[in-house]
């Protein structure tokens, strides 16, 4: 066990040459140096500290915390400039979850951070009934990132046309797409004309890696050969139907990412005594908020609370935050069995994830994702994204299910008291 | 300057009992005590340890860097159970830029804590582009934060007879609602009948709060006012027509939380020279990806990737993550003016922020809104958290100026090119 | 009882002068008489004569059933410009239904007029269920016309002094705009800043017209006034937050023209000795079907085909066939209630309707709303077209419970079968 | 030429047998015989004035022009149960507009049936200026009628089992499906899996017909196929993904029966001469309008009022008017070129038309489709409808393109008055 050693020691908030980000802060004070290049002139802690130096005496902050962080500053390098320090988000875990997926089909802690207190104490509650359970049942039902390019053309039959090349040319686009990456797999292109725009949406098996970068170099190869070999002009390498960072309906409805179901099956006995209401209780109030409710709010997330545990995992392991966006887009269902036993699950559409690059190789991060045991390459390719995503996925189903039986006996008390007057 | 003060002597990482922390993970792993109530029998740092040391034997992971941060554990107690340490994301800072709003009439460095390299590159040169154009212009349109609990009825007949009554009684609901909080104003509330279920879409003024916890409550009294005085039935008190953590077409129509623009007009010879490309590009990549691509998308966010901003921002400040999702319902326009200048703005219809509670309180976020000059509670009361979403209304106005601009200058050299062919 | 009399002796196909028909067809030909003009020349009907002449000579098609209709063309000059003839689509009726209504509390047969054979029948069966359980609830829950003008302005700080001028001058714009017309009230305005656009959403109660044309002529002159006093700019007098004629959130969530619910609780022995199904299985049809599939549809329809009863009885009545397209957004609800009947619901957010102007004083029109008892104005004034509303809100009723039945008893069948296996 | 001839000697109102109408009627009345089965009694047009005289004594209306129509009550036979006649909606004829086809390449008057006064005028208006310029553009960029049904699983392991099963069966149900037609091509099946519910979408080429009943017939063969080899279980033929009738993302993304877009460029002299404004204000009022509004209203319809063509051409036709909800998902784009000109573009996503079937058989409607020279199948099959969707597609343009330019005309005027003052 090596928990709390000591941070790496060749670098770190403790390597800080404190003159020499004085002399830095005071260079980009007279304009001599710019905020951005201190790093060549400096080792990252330094530069950091420099930072804060200036931003300390532009704003009034007392930036010590935000410089008091466990690594070294360098590490940081590929995900951020200007850097100051660090952000510290609290971090917890709960479980341990039996999680029967395709992927992973482990019992696992499962890593959240967040600053919403109650939050992690909800999801454990509802990982200790899936656990009575039996487990929840998991699998990724569709994959793939996407990204939509647009080109302009002259006019609507010149559209077409491209269309048509393209659906002749998916060999040399694929093999164009592909000569840029090692892994990446081109799975389709789909076109959509409107005007004289035409947007092909690039869909690719980009395995472990969440694959943004990975599918725009891609496309970007592809787009030079349609500009090469038809009349169309590249305007953007993403028209938004891509969709990133949006939410839309093209990804609730299509997919991106990964598309993954949670699902479990609780019996009444274990609703009723661990969650002190019933399945019918439950399905009434998820019919009613997270169906019926979400349908008048013209909403493409009909959940209650989905996003909480997605931007929690998110965060804890060096996700894009951004795309908890797209991790909002999920149904959950609810249904009295046959049996009298509650079905409970959860569905999320668009799941961008990966466990090599981005934010996950940082410290923290990569602590996180070996708590749930994804973290780099997965054996075959992409298997450690998809436990990942079935593990986000039951996550998701232990919060909703929590939530909403917590609904259930409120409004069973509330329904007691009414017929108590 | 204070810059990297040691940590506080009275806790943190450094203060663990390690003896204590493994005679708890035993009694843990032994049954005889349970995961989440370790707080109750050793100092909230020690008690992160403990569960570090069972993670870790669990998964294998090693978790040093997790547990490797900058202040005591008990700081974050209100955030988060089941603590293990803390998540580390990279923050850095961009600016100062000019913001010329209503709350806040000044530069200000941003801070944003990403993983996303070249974010914080983009953003400084677009705010960089909109000192030169003599700032941005930023406006809070509309404010107010919502809870819509949802009500059963007998039928429709009792459901108008509910929307009436509820009409007829603003003044009992006001004060109902409003005795809970010393802050929170009730400003209206909205009634959506489908079938025999009412929602009721309360809307407060919550100053300088996000607020979700104050508006639950205080709805959670007015509906107790409800209940006893007519004969609908509180089924869940968000009904999700609030609408919180899901994309959702009510947000981005009406607005929740802050609705926020900002704008500028940048001078052609600055389009030019610092962006190289040209007001015309730039409106027309605007139509063609952010207007016609979001529209053939079906979706509500009409921008190239606002969340990117949104979400560093509150990752930095202390926001609720999951609220980034509402944070994205955002409109982007550019447009040529008469004078052949670029007009360009963003508008975020439901910015859910706060200066006090949640997450701000944290050592490192609220360092951040110190940064800002926005933390706690604004005079007058609500000021603050105005002048922190004018504050990301312009660093998202940065972020879509520059990504538009750099797909512009593609665009304009790949339309030489083509010329050249 | 005078079915059938003779057509209007003044005028209708048989009061064609033929050869006057001729001589305007060739003046057409050859250049000297434009095609929309005939009628300044002649009387309407042989106006009508000389296009299907024309017509005829360039397709080469027969308008001999065109031609042949049921009164005279002048009738129509209000509605249509280049008459030919006349569409004849057949018309039938359902019921008499009990409706129980705030407005209309008696029963009815209801016209509708489609090609899609077995729609009367299905709504038919609905209406003797309907009547077996007592009649149908419907009530008006929200109402309004709206109309939503765009204006331009400087940057957002001009939008936000224009949103606060509008705030305060709500009695001059009720004033303007009332100026206009003698029936319509200016109910409220309600502001959405985009960037630079600022759209008005104007709301008003239109009695029993459907309203567009009051609602346009009214809000122009409030736009007038607006740019008189203020530095905005109109840009078009619809500004698309209407939203009238596309599908659009808006609607659905706020609601336009009438909001209306109508509902039945369907005792189990009827569900089960006429409709050969059990509320259970209705419930599940429509929380599979109604909700969740259209909830990964991406819809604002959350039914099985309002759209059919809503556009048979818009055409019937001479409503505006192209709003049929905000007639879809409908949510139907299913439950079993607590003794184990079935609670049945149908709830249309933006029923744009009138028992006046438009097309409801043509002929065949006006003979179906008097089919209805609602012909003309109401007394008080609106309350025929609520009563419409509510024959339409249990038409739609009907339609929903026969076709999720027919599912039903398809469904339980299945069942059986799969049973037997 | 032989417009206005008689009415078929064979039928038609002049034939009905009024004693036995007033027996029939009596029957009813006095419970033994039942409104439905009046046509097992006599012949349909004696029927239908039975039902007058009920309906007239029921209700105190007068149904003489409803009894007046121009054909035997038994040609609508298939279209109608319960009939009393006709209602008769004014239809008129505009152009001829020059149509660029690939299925239609020639020039066509357009018929459109309507009660809203000034709207032939207006698209006449639009085709008069696209002939000048030369004619519109058109062209189908995707077609296909679809169908989902839902199945109920187990849990989504075996939810996931069936996505494959379908994946690896394309051939067995295609010949299951295409065994119930002589016409239909099933295309494609695509799954979406939400918990335990799993939709299939079903995509045919249905040639010239519209396709619903041919699909949902083929679909259901299918589906046996499928609940016979795997252990799914179906809920409906239709889960409301394919998705009818119903404003839904799905079809605004992916299509529904044609995808057509028509596009033109309109010389800037054309623009000022004919339209009295310019490319300029045409393209910022679409922007300012269609795109930036429509986002901010949450729609699926990106245009002006191409419902409006679009009902009217249905009408006209004999289409189904309740698929006029589909076809107002539809985008209006226009820009300047770089010549100055204007271009102008409108696509429609989801046009459901056929030229063989439904309500095309009908006397007028066929005379309609005569007009435009696309009545029955075409050669090759599907080339009529393609014809029609084109027809339909400009006819939409030049509606679009008319009311931008009225709007353009205003604000340029206003505009003007402004500087005056």
């Amino acid at each position: 066990m090596t928990a709390d050693a000591d941070p790496d020691s060749e670098g770190g908030p403790d390597a800080v040459d404190y003159e020499r980000a004085a002399e830095l802060a005071a260079e980009v004070e007279d304009g001599t140096r710019r905020l951005h290049e201190l790093e060549d002139h400096t080792d990252p802690d330094t530069a950091a500290a420099a930072r804060r130096l200036l931003v300390e005496d532009q704003s009034g902050a007392d930036l010590s915390s935000t410089g008091s962080y466990g690594f070294p500053a360098e590490t940081a390098e590929p995900n951020i400039e200007n850097m100051i320090g660090t952000v510290q988000v609290p971090m917890g875990v709960v479980g341990p979850v039996d999680i029967n997926g395709a992927a992973l089909d482990d019992e696992r802690y499962l890593p959240l951070a967040t600053t919403e207190g109650a939050l992690l104490a909800s999801v454990n509650r509802g990982c200790s009934v899936i656990n009575r359970a039996g487990g929840a049942t998991a699998r990724v039902t569709k994959s793939g990132m996407t990204r939509a390019p647009v080109f302009k053309v002259g006019d609507v039959a010149e559209g077409l046309a491209l269309v048509e090349w393209v659906r002749n040319h998916g060999e040399e686009l694929s093999k164009a797409a592909e000569s840029t990456t090692n892994h990446g797999e081109l799975k389709e292109v789909t076109p959509y004309v409107v005007g004289n725009n035409v947007y092909l949406r690039f869909r690719y098996d980009t395995k472990d890696a969440m694959g943004m970068n990975m599918v725009t170099i891609a496309t970007k190869e592809a787009c030079s050969l349609i500009e090469a070999e038809t009349t169309a002009s590249l305007v953007a390498l993403s028209g938004n139907l891509c969709t990133d960072k949006k939410p839309a309906a093209i990804n609730a409805v299509e997919g991106r990412g990964r598309s993954v179901t949670a699902d479990v099956v609780v019996p009444r006995e274990v609703v009723e005594a661990k969650l002190h209401t019933t399945p019918e209780a439950i399905t009434e109030i998820n019919t009613r908020k997270n169906l019926v409710g979400s349908a008048k709010a013209g909403s493409f997330g009909f959940n209650a609370h989905v996003a909480n545990p997605v931007a929690a995992m998110f965060l804890a392991t060096g996700q894009d935050e951004a795309q908890v966006v797209e991790g909002a887009n999920a149904i959950t269902t609810a249904e009295v069995t046959d049996d009298g036993d509650l079905y409970f699950s959860v569905s999320l559409a668009s799941l961008e994830i990966g466990t090599v690059g981005g934010g996950t190789k940082l410290p923290t991060q990569s602590e996180a994702l070996d708590i749930l045991g994804v973290r780099g390459g997965g054996d075959p390719a992409g298997s450690n994204a998809d436990a990942f995503a079935e593990a986000i996925a039951v996550g998701s189903l232990a919060g909703e299910l929590s939530l909403l039986a917590a609904l259930g006996s409120q409004h069973l008390s509330s329904a007691h008291e009414s017929l108590g007057r």
